[in-house]
C-alpha cells in the first residue's frame, strides 16, 4: 500500500505553505540566542493588558469546550461594524475562513481568480479542492483589476483580492474596487481579504459595501494589528445567506476559548491599535530611509512589512541574515526571487536588520 | 443572487453539528445561575497546575505565530509512544484530523463506512465532501464489525471505528479489531478513533499495530481525559506516508500556541490522568447505581459518559433538566430518541443530575 497512491491527486500535488522560521527552530539549528524575527508580520508591541487579563480569566475553563457559536466575540464584532451577528463567520485565523469559502462555493470543475504575487493561501485552498487557479499578471507588483476582470469566465466561482496585498504591501483605491465589484457578475463570490486593513489610512468603510454587493465577502484577522497571531482568530463579514452556508461546513469548535476571549478584549482596545499604527509608521519610515541609504529599491507598502529588492538571490541574503540572528522572509515562492519581505519591528530590531543587511550585501561583494 | 444556489449542493445539504449547550447560553436564556453541565464529556477536575503554568508562559508570546510544525508537542508524543515524529499529524481537536483524513483520501465518488450510533462528525465530514456514507447497523448499541466488513465495496476508501464509541460508550476487544484489520484490504484507510481510550482498562497497545497495518490511523484527543477541550488539540498516529499526505492539506497554523504548550505539559502529567480515571470510575458507579434505583436501563460505558434510557421522549426530559439547571445531551440526532447521554461529573454534580432526573420523570408521571 502506498499512501500517495491512495490520496487524491490534488492533495498529493500540494506543496504546503512555508511559514516564517520560528525563533526556537533557529536557536536549535544554530545554537545561538538573541534572535529577532521580522518574518511573519507579527505585532512587535506584545500583548496588551486587556488581552492578558482576558486570557487569564478564560484559562480557568480550559476543561470546557469553547462556545461553538462564539456569542460574545460575534456580538462585539457586530456592534463594532453595526452588522447583524448572522453576517459573521469565525475562523481559526483568516486562513480557515478563506479555506471554508473556497470549499463552500468552488468545485473541482470551477475556476478561482487571484493576482500574481498574492497571498500563498489562495492557490493552496484552490489546489486542495482540485479547482483551477487563474492568475492575473500584476501591475507595479499590485493587483491589476482590469486584467483580473478579463479572466472571468462562466466557470469562475470565486475571486480573491488582498488589500493591502501580502507580500507586496500594494493597495487598491476604493474607487477601483467599487468599479470592479460593479463589473463582476453577482454569481461570483468576491473575497476582499483585509488582513492588513488596520494599518491603512483609507477612509471609506468597505463594510458598508456589503449592503450593495451580496456576493462580497470581507475577511479580517486578529493576527496582525490586534497582536494575536498565536491564537488563530479571523472572521468574515458577508450577507447572512453566505454566512449561513459557510457556517454549515465550519468545524463546530474551530476557534478555541482563549482565542475567543482574547479577541473580544482586543477588539475594544482602541489605544493598542493606535499605538500599533503609530509604531508601524515610524518603523516603515526607518526602513524606507535605511533602504534608500543602501541604494536598495523597495515596494511602497501599506502593511506592517516591506518588500525590498536586494539585487541578487534573496535566498542567499536570507541565509546570511539568519547567521546574524535575523529572520526575514525570502519571497521566491511568490515569484520574487530578488526580494526579501521584512516585517516592521521595534526600532532597535529594525536597525539591527538594516545593519545585518548591510553586512550581508557587503559580504557578498567581497 | 442566492447564496444557497451558489454553494455546492453537498454543502447546502449539511446540517451542522449541534454542540452541548454552553452554560453561559443557558444562563442568558433562563436568567438562572448555579448551572451544571454534563453534556460534552468534559473533564470535571479542572486544569492541572502543570497546564496552568504552561499557558501562563505561552501567553507572553501571543503576538507570535504558533510553531506550524508543533515541534515540542510532536517530540513529546513521539517519545511517549516510541514513534517517529513523522508519524504524527496535529489537529485543531481530533475533529480537524478526522476531517483532514476524509479530505485527503475520499472523493465525491467514494464511500465511507461507519456504524449506526457512531460519532456525528463521521457523516458530517463525509457529506461535506459529497461522498456516500455507508452505515452498518449496530449490535447491542455498539459496532458490528462483521456487518461493517460486509459493506466494503470497490468504492470504499475509509472506515471510521470509534473505540470506545461516543455516544454509546460501547467497546470492542483488541481481538475483534485485529481480525477486522486483517480482513480489510490495505487500500482502505481504517481510522480508529480513540478519543476516550484513556478511560478504558484495555491492556493491548494499539499504537504497536501501526507497524503491521500501514492503512491504520489512530486518532486521539486532549479534550477528554487530558482536560483541554477549550484548547482544541487532537492528533493522529499513522505511517509516515499517511502523515505526509495529510499534512499537505493541514492549515499551517491549525493548532494555536497556547494549545501546543498546554498539551505538551498535559501529556507528561501522569498523576492528572490517574486522578481522572479514578474519579470517573467512582462517578460511573454512582450513575449506574442511581439508574438502577430509578429502574432505568443504561448502556454499559467505557467512556466518561453514560447513555441512559428514559422510557419516554428524551428531548422532553432534557428540557425539564434544563429548567432545573442541569445540562445533559439528548441523542435523538444519533437515532436514540429515548436516551440521554450524561457526562460523568463531580460527585455532587452527578447526585444533582440524578435528583433532577428523578424529579423530571416523576413530573412526567403526574
Amino acid at each position: 500500500m502506498n499512501a500517495c497512491d491512495l490520496a487524491l491527486p490534488n492533495i498529493t500535488a500540494l506543496k504546503p505553505y512555508q511559514p516564517g522560521k520560528p525563533i526556537a527552530e533557529l536557536e536549535r539549528e544554530l545554537g545561538i540566542k538573541n534572535i529577532i524575527k521580522l518574518a511573519s508580520n507579527e505585532n512587535p508591541l506584545g500583548p496588551s493588558e486587556a488581552v492578558l487579563a482576558a486570557i487569564a480569566t478564560a484559562t480557568k475553563d480550559v476543561t470546557r469546550y469553547p462556545d461553538g457559536n462564539g456569542f460574545s466575540l460575534k456580538a462585539a464584532i457586530a456592534d463594532k461594524y453595526q452588522l447583524d451577528h448572522h453576517q459573521i463567520t469565525l475562523g481559526n485565523g483568516s486562513n480557515d475562513v478563506l479555506e471554508l469559502l473556497a470549499r463552500t462555493f468552488v468545485s473541482a470543475q470551477d475556476e478561482v481568480i487571484f493576482s500574481q504575487y498574492a497571498f500563498a493561501v489562495y492557490p493552496l485552498v484552490t489546489q486542495a479542492i482540485g479547482a483551477k487557479s487563474v492568475i492575473a499578471g500584476a501591475k507595479d507588483y499590485g493587483h491589476d483589476l482590469d486584467a483580473m476582470q478579463r479572466l472571468v469566465t462562466g466557470k469562475t466561482k470565486l475571486i480573491f483580492i488582498a488589500n493591502p496585498n501580502n507580500p507586496t504591501g500594494t493597495h487598491l483605491s476604493s474607487e477601483a474596487l467599487l468599479t470592479f465589484l460593479d463589473q463582476t457578475p453577482e454569481n461570483i463570490i468576491v473575497v476582499l481579504d483585509e488582513a492588513y486593513v488596520e494599518y491603512t489610512t483609507q477612509t471609506s468603510n468597505t463594510v458598508d459595501w456589503l449592503r450593495r454587493y451580496p456576493n462580497l465577502v470581507i475577511t479580517r484577522t486578529f493576527s496582525k494589528a490586534y497582536g494575536l497571531a498565536a491564537l488563530r482568530v479571523g472572521y468574515s463579514l458577508s450577507s447572512p445567506a453566505v454566512a449561513d452556508v459557510v457556517n454549515r461546513i465550519r468545524q463546530p469548535f474551530n476557534v478555541n476559548s482563549i482565542a475567543l476571549a482574547a479577541a473580544t478584549a482586543a477588539l475594544g482596545d482602541h489605544d493598542y491599535i493606535a499605538q500599533t499604527k503609530q509604531a508601524n509608521e515610524l518603523g516603515m519610515q526607518q526602513f524606507e530611509l535605511g533602504f534608500q541609504a543602501l541604494g536598495l529599491d523597495f515596494i511602497p507598502s501599506k502593511g506592517n512589512f516591506i518588500c525590498v529588492g536586494v539585487k541578487t538571490k534573496a535566498e542567499t541574503v536570507f541565509h546570511s541574515l539568519l547567521q546574524q540572528g535575523v529572520i526575514t522572509r525570502p519571497v521566491g515562492n511568490y515569484g520574487l526571487p530578488q526580494h526579501l519581505r521584512i516585517s516592521i519591528g521595534h526600532e532597535s530590531e529594525n536597525q539591527r536588520c538594516l545593519d545585518a543587511l548591510t553586512m550581508a550585501l557587503e559580504l557578498k561583494h567581497d
